[in-house]
């Protein structure tokens, strides 16, 4: 059986690595083949190292083009290290974050342009794209109050710019949705956990029946 | 008075710190302006975070792309918050190896093809190119060996690359030097290093006449 590549992106504060959790703790037994669960930036050891230069706060002077150069650096580590090997062994693979939050983090947020933030990762990651991309959809003003409530005074670097970039980053993720929509289901984030779970779990068993 | 890009470029041991420092012990005080010496990868604090990760011997792990990214990253850093902002002050900016490094040690000593690490590198710098770029030619061989001999047991992560790679980026650096002979000036550095620096001194004041 081929591996299959499921990637969860949206605003900070949609809940992806939740959601992603409680998928696997519900179907994570019924499936007929192995998965791995990943996470970027980061994944991989050197990936995490690199993970740690992007979100410390204390590099406050970061350049914009080094920002999206050092993710897909980690993203480029996390793909030929960690998700080609799982996907060649037939693995399942679902990541928190891929190439769709470049686009809409450095390619809209920082106004690097989501065409050219593309060319970068598509030489980072030879152009392996998901099959299937969950969109957790929510105003960014509501991610950012649930960060806020859920971890007061530890945002990362990303996580502490201000709404206006935020809102920049939710409008790059919708052009990036328009552009790929055979990939992308959007799920409604607003929704109890338990239905956005359900619905993730639904589409999963519509979209790759032979997993189950 | 604009500022001046002047760069160094050549095999591992070919000499270019000590040229470098020695070229400006010699003429620093005759400079009509201000100077700055910097180098590759690093020149930043966050540039030299990156530094870190990428030369670490321990990250034996790491993926080609991963390398070029990750020297891309530093190097955008390192144009934006120094480089930059030095040429727009006037000032001259000599560089312990740019973007030619890249092409010649990723481009052409990874395979990972000049044309593309070039692209990457555009998007880093912006196209700031070097003014001058002086090549210290040197047989990868004997440079490898003089480094062997300097810090017997402290090579990095790329000097520890075996002789074919090092043959691979010899002829990137010759194939770059073809791309760009106008500001490409190249030095025999079997010479004594006396000599090497005589010949990079009347380099300079023949082709930057005015900041003498």
């Amino acid at each position: 059986m081929r591996g299959y590549f499921v990637s969860f992106e949206g605003p900070d504060g949609a809940g992806k690595s939740t959601v992603l959790k409680e998928v696997l703790n519900q179907i994570g037994s019924e499936l007929k083949t192995q998965y791995l669960v990943t996470r970027e930036p980061g994944g991989s050891k050197i990936a995490e190292k690199i993970r740690d230069i992007i979100l410390d706060p204390a590099n406050d002077k970061m350049d914009n083009k080094t920002e999206a150069l050092l993710y897909a650096a980690s993203r480029s580590q996390h793909v030929e290290e960690i998700i080609r090997p799982a996907l060649k062994e037939g693995k399942v693979v679902f990541s928190d974050r891929y190439v769709d939050s470049s686009l809409a983090y450095q390619g809209a947020g920082r106004d690097l342009g989501i065409q050219e933030v593309k060319q970068i990762n598509d030489f980072a990651t030879d152009k392996l794209n998901p099959d299937l991309t969950f969109f957790l959809d929510l105003d960014p003003e509501v991610g950012l109050k649930r960060i806020e409530k859920l971890r007061p005074g530890q945002e990362d670097r990303l996580e502490q710019e201000n709404l206006a970039f935020h809102k920049k980053v939710y409008a790059g993720f919708l052009k990036v949705k328009e552009t790929y929509p055979e990939r992308f289901v959007t799920v409604d984030a607003t929704q109890p956990i338990d239905q956005v779970v359900a619905q993730v779990i639904a589409t999963l068993k519509q979209r790759m029946p032979e997993l189950f």
